[in-house]
């Protein structure tokens, strides 16, 4: 079913695989692993100086598939809202990317892809990742496409650590920088989060050490695990609005069986989020967003001298998943390293899901800045304007 | 190992079982249930006009025993910081008491208890049980230690909400009501993080619908359970500062082993619960306090309307889990209905766990207040002054 809102239309997942030679990418643990293959895809037109390149990033359960439809469909890509012609991301104006991360399973490799040494999904064979071992695999592909420099690198939550990551470690690669919802290092209540959904999938027998396929997954493990990722997403306030106090209609049939409409909501998300994610790859990434620390025991500052690519920081002030502060310390140390900073606290009782669901002033917010870098945001920055 | 700093010394723990007739309390679901036996402790004198009782009640996995020590302790109880010789509840002026509620594990008639129709451990066959079951059934225990009227009732969290049910029950056997850190109704955001609880321990194979004394306990689903629950004790604040981003000194043996400090506590913390906590008590108690809504669609000052007895409202600003709106609530209501009430919100990083750690700015409030409702705080209650 065919949604008639949808602007981009049908689009396609592709798939890139690192040539031979580099089949390997060195890894931040030291480790060399390959061969990867990222799954992508592309909205709008490459100009011909290929100086319109936007690069999305994804969140934790997030894919390639960031706007428009697949011919099957119902809904169409997370960030549809903000991708398309005329929106945040114009696609008449811009040539948008978005791959899924390495360690996913929408396509890119991680732990349930083939290890081509054994023929068999890798499990907790898939090498310890991070949010650097992400951006140097996209780098790759951003390669591949034969683009030197990117207009701007995008994304919410895990999203925006990887364009963190990206402006960290690729400076003159990217032209601008826009992390939504996110922190430059993952504090210790979010790491905590993070481990109760993994001990969740870990207690559950049919985890098995991350061997599972082809077996009974460890559903319930992960759908626990789903259910206080969404308690997390959301906020007190909109979790109030939404269900209050409501029972559901149905009658409870067993003893602790969901009653509140919002224990039905919770158990609804949790049961169906096996359908479309791998439990190891959810054990890889939030271990990646744990260990991400841009600064990692230097000033963050330190981290952004010499960078001149303009940020656009955007928080919402009911995210208490990624508060505000965390947003605020980030466009701190852009103005004290001389990098041109907007930062903007937006206002939205939405928690963290905000980057999905606040798209006016976000698209505002969104188009002005990178009007302003297309045309040359900075002095500097005199080979663009 | 008996620490010396503890001021009540040796406690005992002693047991009360309803007396045939009545044999049985009728539960607010309609159903008739017994017989019930309550463990609970008291420390000081009660006086001869016994005038001088305070029931203190207690949270999720708290029990009767809230200071002094047993024989064996290496810890005193649970409040053990607030109950002594010139300590908040001072046991050299007032005669305590606390028992363990009723669903509990602590002695008190609970799940895991015999069904002396069946032989066997309740589990599932034990009934749905509300605050108000809580506090009827230690109305049969007060009313047996012949005390008429209870100076006050006290408790923080969980036993907040029993100190609001006895005052609303029972106007005219409390004088005065602390709750602290506690709310009117359970928000749909705390129904959430309790359902995430009770679904790890439903998840886990061994709890076997409940029916698990004399087996395999479901260790997993309740440390899962535990561990979400102590996030949501502390505060972000609190967290960072005792654990940061710091790494644990022994080296990860395995793959998604705890290696971040915070990772290491909470796995701590889970692993311990199960040896001082039942899990079908987990379920039936978290899903009592979710049940909590004073109010019932009536506007609490309604509830309200009639008492006498002041209150002292106490929050603490970092607890996210019960939000300092919720006890602010409470206080609007008292003074809407009449109802002289006191409410103070105190500074603290620790989050809900505040109400068991900041102990001197809390026991001056709580000295000062009962000094004046022992002196005859108000005009209308003149048969005590």
């Amino acid at each position: 079913m065919v949604k008639q809102n949808n602007n981009i239309g049908i689009v396609e997942t592709r798939y890139y695989t690192f040539a031979y030679p580099p089949s390997e990418l060195e890894l931040e643990s030291g480790e060399k692993f390959g061969p990867i293959t990222l799954a992508y895809e592309t909205y709008g037109k490459l100009n011909s100086e290929k100086s319109n390149a936007i690069l999305i990033l994804h969140a934790l359960t997030g894919d390639a598939h960031a706007a428009g439809l697949h011919p099957d469909d119902k809904d169409p890509g997370w960030w549809d809202n903000m991708i398309g012609p005329g929106k945040a991301f114009d696609t008449h104006q811009y040539f948008v990317i978005c791959s899924n991360v390495l360690g996913g399973c929408k396509g890119s490799t991680g732990p349930s892809s083939i290890n081509p040494l054994s023929g068999k999904p890798y499990g907790l064979q898939f090498p310890v990742i991070t949010i650097k071992d992400m951006v140097n695999a996209q780098r790759h592909l951003i390669d591949d496409l034969g683009i030197d420099k990117l207009l701007a690198v995008a994304g919410g939550s895990m999203g925006g650590m990887q364009a963190l990551q990206w402006v960290a470690s690729y400076p003159d690669k990217v032209r601008s920088v826009i992390p939504v919802a996110t922190t430059a290092n993952h504090s210790s209540q979010q790491i905590a989060f993070n481990e109760v959904g993994r001990q969740a999938i870990m207690a559950d027998p049919n985890w098995n050490e991350g061997d599972y396929y082809g077996r009974e997954l460890p559903a319930k493990g992960l759908s626990v695990a789903r259910m206080v990722g969404h308690i997390t997403y959301m906020s007190d306030v909109s979790m109030g609005e939404k269900f209050g106090r409501k029972f559901k209609n149905t009658k409870q049939l067993l003893k602790f069986s969901p009653e509140f409409e919002v224990e039905g909501y919770l158990q609804y998300r949790g049961d169906n989020f096996i359908k479309r994610f791998d439990p190891n790859s959810y054990l890889y990434i939030t271990k990646a967003i744990d260990y991400f620390d841009l600064a990692n025991g230097k000033g963050l500052r330190e981290v952004f001298r010499g960078i001149e690519s303009p940020f656009l920081v955007i928080a919402f002030k009911s995210d208490w998943l990624y508060p505000a502060y965390q947003s605020q310390e980030i466009a701190k140390a852009c103005k004290l390293a001389g990098i041109e900073a907007i930062y903007c606290e937006l206002n939205s009782n939405y928690g963290h899901d905000a980057f999905l669901i606040e798209v006016e002033e976000q698209s505002h917010l969104i188009k002005y800045f990178l009007r302003k870098v297309t045309k040359g945001y900075r002095v500097a920055d005199a080979s663009n304007s």
